[in-house]
């Protein structure tokens, strides 16, 4: 079978490109596929098929409003192989790989997903890199609570960005600080987070740039969190007084910029194929 | 650049094509490859080059005992670039790369590597899969010591497999209980380990078995280590009143055997190719 590997902001991925959606991805294949020392290797998998194809096969319901039958959609794995909606950094690379290998013709178009279309612009491209922006739609602020983690407690922002987080800037914290901080499992509001939350920590804005880390629901620490960076800079912003505007986050896999308007939120950045190649997995 | 990727019993390895060393791998790319988020990824990196060449190309100082110019060498890198000597997985995968790919036309041949001649012996093969047995050399049991892990204390032998091991028999120590047991850096006798130490901790031998798991110096616990299942079975052995035998040696990735003999060991096991292809790294 073929494959590619990429990454956006060192959050990786396997592409596997499969048109017609048929063949029907089995959650232990995804898993031995992006196992890092037995597989490929990722953090998830972004199957690559059409919309309709999809429908045709069984293993989507319907299409979403604006989405086409015809348009290109990423069926996202986790890399233990359960199904997952939506994924801001695979979104860039699976655009990426539309573009760059000629599957898409023009630099804005829309990705299915399953939480809907994503209308997503790629500014520049070759066969390696790429700098995309995908729409991320409407934020909730949702109240402020707080957490704590490696024994120091923090009050921060809670915003839905499809999912839940707390997003808390520590004030007076600064970039080398926030490296050297203990990372460890945050304990929060189980009341507030039935269903648990993702946590950014992160610096206040300074020239329109916040750094933050983030321990991921169910992960732990990870480089890059594409929705985490949209509620760091939403937190960022309102923690400057400020509702809308363009933060560039700096996270350990590298740099986004996030825009935060009154109809939408924007997530720009990187997009890398490190390689391409046939598995006999 | 073309490239491939594979593991024995889970210690996996990039694998580079360079058969005239014209191709410097300058430590920052042997890092890039072996990133597991924004590279190919891997443990290691085995670069495939005839002995004569590298000594040629300045890269070796000379061919020891037992290497011909024409032999083919495992210029083994660690994940973060530095050159290692050895490793007895990544052997495997090695003979295996040559045999499969027909660098070899016979079973049984010599890899050089920076800590000498490796006679090997690929008992079957086919592209993905193949069992191969690598001469490990001589061992020598250097003593008695104790170390502490997760608070607990235990003694165990030290064995110098070309690189210090400590490995101990917990009596009475189950599979069960190895696998719950809280794996964290170990403390040791620092004048007796003056390089530090690799830990084993292992059950008795049970109808010729032992199931272990391995700390490794410098790396954390990892899921395989060829040297430390070596250290393993002497080990084991010596708690079982034997000098020389074969045991099997069950790890985190899988399975081996390791052959025990007066006059020398042997390492015999999986190797696995999962993956080819072209990188732009």
């Amino acid at each position: 079978m073929e494959f590619a590997k990429g990454h956006g902001t060192e959050n990786g991925f396997v592409i596997i490109e499969d048109f017609n959606a048929s063949n029907i991805l089995e959650p232990q294949r995804v898993a031995a596929l992006c196992d890092r020392r037995a597989g490929i290797g990722g953090d998830g998998l972004l199957r690559v098929v059409r919309a309709g194809a999809l429908v045709e096969a069984g293993e989507l319901a319907e299409l979403s409003a604006g989405i086409a039958a015809d348009d290109w959609f990423m069926d996202y794995r986790n890399a233990d192989g359960s199904v997952a909606e939506m994924c801001g950094n695979g979104t860039r690379v699976f655009a990426h790989w539309l573009r760059s290998r000629g599957l898409v013709d023009s630099d804005e178009f829309v990705v299915g997903t399953r939480a809907g279309a994503k209308p997503v612009r790629v500014s520049s491209f070759n066969e390696t890199d790429a700098e995309v922006t995908v729409e991320m739609g409407p934020v909730e602020v949702t109240g402020l609570s707080t957490a704590v983690m490696g024994g120091v407690k923090f009050a921060g922002l809670a915003v839905d960005v499809g999912n839940p987080h707390l997003a808390a800037v520590i004030p007076g914290l600064t970039p080398e600080d926030l490296g050297a901080m203990e990372f460890a499992a945050p304990q929060f509001d189980g009341e507030f987070f039935p269903q648990g939350v993702n946590v950014e920590v992160l610096t206040p804005l300074v020239d329109g740039a916040t750094h933050m880390r983030v321990f991921e629901r169910g992960v732990g620490e990870t480089r890059s969190c594409g929705t985490g960076t949209v509620a760091t800079a939403v937190a960022a912003l309102a923690d400057a007084a400020q509702h809308t505007g363009t933060v560039q986050v700096r996270v350990s896999g590298g740099q986004v910029e996030v825009e935060i308007r009154e109809d939408g939120t924007s997530l720009t950045g990187p997009s890398k194929i490190v390689a391409v190649g046939q598995t006999s997995l």
